[in-house]
């Protein structure tokens, strides 16, 4: 049996997507600048887009920015209110431990540069809180960016909130909703959201197209400098297959969300409450407050790459946490945040699974994953010395 | 008949680059960093089409960086080379004044931090010459960065010996490529380049994905930080599909190179010769050296942009410059820096052809353009003054 269950990695594409993508390559395949009849068909199918992603997001057509994905969205957001802020005399940046390194090496950027970085603690459910955010906020504060849905472990912040919190303050909030959009429910209205990145191989639509919502009134700083595309904040010619399919792609995403996460939550819980059963193991962040599809797992006394190689031959595909620094030696950062020992985050396991995932996969998941544990930690000197009472268990 | 003439602006893909990218989509769709077999075999066609495009190039593979396209490789070439210039104290960047805007603009931003940028002339004929580029080098000189063929104009610049200069003065050399991989013989290491910077769509491939070549050594900067994708240095997970697209687009281009250019060059002169014929228009650009399919003319008496529009009402899809800035009403910088008064500037015709074009659309360009050239003439004032002598004729 064959299990995808890394869809917080990337999705397939689904099939409106592809035929979406497809279609376009071959019938609006203009530079929507040119002015002639082939360029103006591209600028309308751009526009249309436009229209119908700000919709789904409760947003206005003229606050969305379309970026080559996730990562250039929270660059040029961050970039673009610390440039906004030091012109006000304003330095302070709050955001957490466990952001994606999209935020966090955009973040040490700044810091270099004379910014001064406060990365709140995320607690070991692995969630931030308003009252956090209120408190850090200072005159000086530039910007507040926390994630809406963490990428290794699926926890779902108080957004909402955070935002409220902002905008009483009046402090520009930014927020990297790449895991979120398309699974749970986004308003930019709402959710007192100023910035907002998306990236649409998160919700099975193509890679290399993402979006960066801005609210009316907010400057934003030029990552990519050249032609005047996307009101002269993002230069290059705007790819319209991507961003039709795109479009695509997030319209279905955001109408089938109610009936998918009644069908992943169920498939969730069963591995949450099987993998639970797998002695010295834990569920990494909330219980509840998660994204459908995301579980993440600690397995003392084991490896993460060992168990993912021998999953992989069982036809079984996951990750040990975010596939940005997979080969990487070091232990997830965001494993770190939650405050789990370094030997212990070394042995994580995420699973995430999408509406296309079965029973019967959750079933096969269920009976490989406890077998191989049992295997490597067989053959592990940790878990011998565990065992011994040499070393003290650390769950 | 309907004729498409603006393969500069964007070119239609081809038929193997959309199968490619149709099949890669469904077949080649994981995340490259992820460690199962999905994962993995992504990163097999990712290592496989960066080995093509390098060969092509005369690169190595490792030398190859993937980007969104030409823009993010021309700002990324030119923010690494003064980061590395400025922490030796080199602040002295030359360019030409007709590069394109995502050169020109990413060279302004570094203006205003304090770097000293030299716009060498390019001449009438639109071609800058390797003995400028010696006269303008100092000891504190960063980068040299001029483009290979000139998007509006489509003059080649003598890149090779132009290189040999830099070579020797040891100073970086960048070259914006995006005109000519693909249509004219490149090799980066024939030609003593540096850095380049391509771009998929201009040579019948995918928009949204170029590439940026770095000689080893040349130590780069990243324009979007996160993930450790592209070596560290380009964050993002990996556009597979646009990316083996791109590969086989450039292979084809490549390849095709000689019987293509047999086939257009002719076409082209032809348009040279008979738009020539029309009372005051003006050939842009040196008559040899240009890229096989473009040309720009210059029509005294008339705007721009009411040609097109009427053009393309015959079905003619032409430009009347880069698409990057139509809708702006100053006139083409790069006809300025040819010298042009502003008031001809703004008579631009560019006309881009590709082997996709015949002979009998040639014709009815011939039959079309000077047809309206002389009804809009007819109704400008500026031509009726012209035609009584009030104002001097300037061509």
């Amino acid at each position: 049996m064959y299990v995808y269950a890394d869809n917080a990695a990337t999705t397939k594409m689904s099939p409106t997507a592809i035929k979406t993508m497809t279609d376009a390559m071959d019938a609006v395949w203009g530079n929507p600048s040119s002015l002639h009849t082939t360029g103006q068909t591209a600028k309308e199918a751009l526009e249309g887009a436009r229209a119908e992603i700000a919709a789904l997001l409760g947003a206005e057509a003229r606050e969305i920015y379309f970026t080559s994905g996730g990562s250039e969205a929270d660059n040029q957001a961050i970039l673009s209110a610390a440039f906004t802020g030091a012109k006000k005399g304003k330095k302070h940046i709050i955001s957490t431990a466990f952001e994606h390194h999209a935020v966090l090496h955009t973040l040490d950027k700044l810091k270099k540069q004379g910014f001064e970085i406060e990365l709140l603690d995320v607690h070991e459910n692995g969630i931030v809180t308003p009252e956090q955010v209120e408190k850090a906020i200072r005159s000086d504060t530039a910007l507040v960016t926390v994630m809406y849905a963490n990428n290794e472990i699926g926890t779902v912040q108080p957004i909402r909130e955070i935002g409220a919190v902002c905008r009483a303050k009046g402090v520009l909030f930014h927020t990297d909703a790449v895991q979120a959009v398309g699974h749970i429910p986004v308003n930019v209205k709402d959710d007192n959201i100023d910035m907002l990145s998306i990236s649409a191989h998160k919700f099975h639509g193509p890679k290399g197209i993402g979006v960066l919502y801005a609210k009316r009134g907010v400057i934003l700083t030029n990552v990519i400098e050249g032609g005047a595309q996307e009101r002269g904040k993002r230069a290059g010619t705007e790819n319209i297959p991507a961003i039709v399919s795109m479009a695509a792609a997030m319209k279905e995403a955001v109408e089938t969300m109610d009936t998918a996460a009644a069908k992943i939550i169920p498939m969730r819980d069963k591995l949450i409450c099987g993998l639970s059963k797998i002695p010295h193991s834990k569920l990494n962040g909330d219980r509840e407050r998660r994204v459908p599809g995301t579980v993440n797992f600690c397995f003392e006394g084991i490896e993460g790459e060992s168990l993912l190689l021998m999953l992989d031959e069982e036809g079984i595909e996951a990750s040990s946490g975010s596939a940005c620094t997979s080969g990487s030696l070091d232990p997830s950062h965001v494993l770190l945040a939650l405050g789990m020992p370094h030997e212990v985050a070394h042995g994580s396991l995420r699973l995430s699974i999408c509406e296309n995932n079965t029973d019967a996969e959750i079933d096969h998941i269920l009976k490989v994953v406890p077998a191989v544990v049992t295997y490597l930690r067989n053959m592990s000197p940790v878990w011998e010395a565990l065992e011994k009472g040499e070393k003290p268990h650390l769950i």
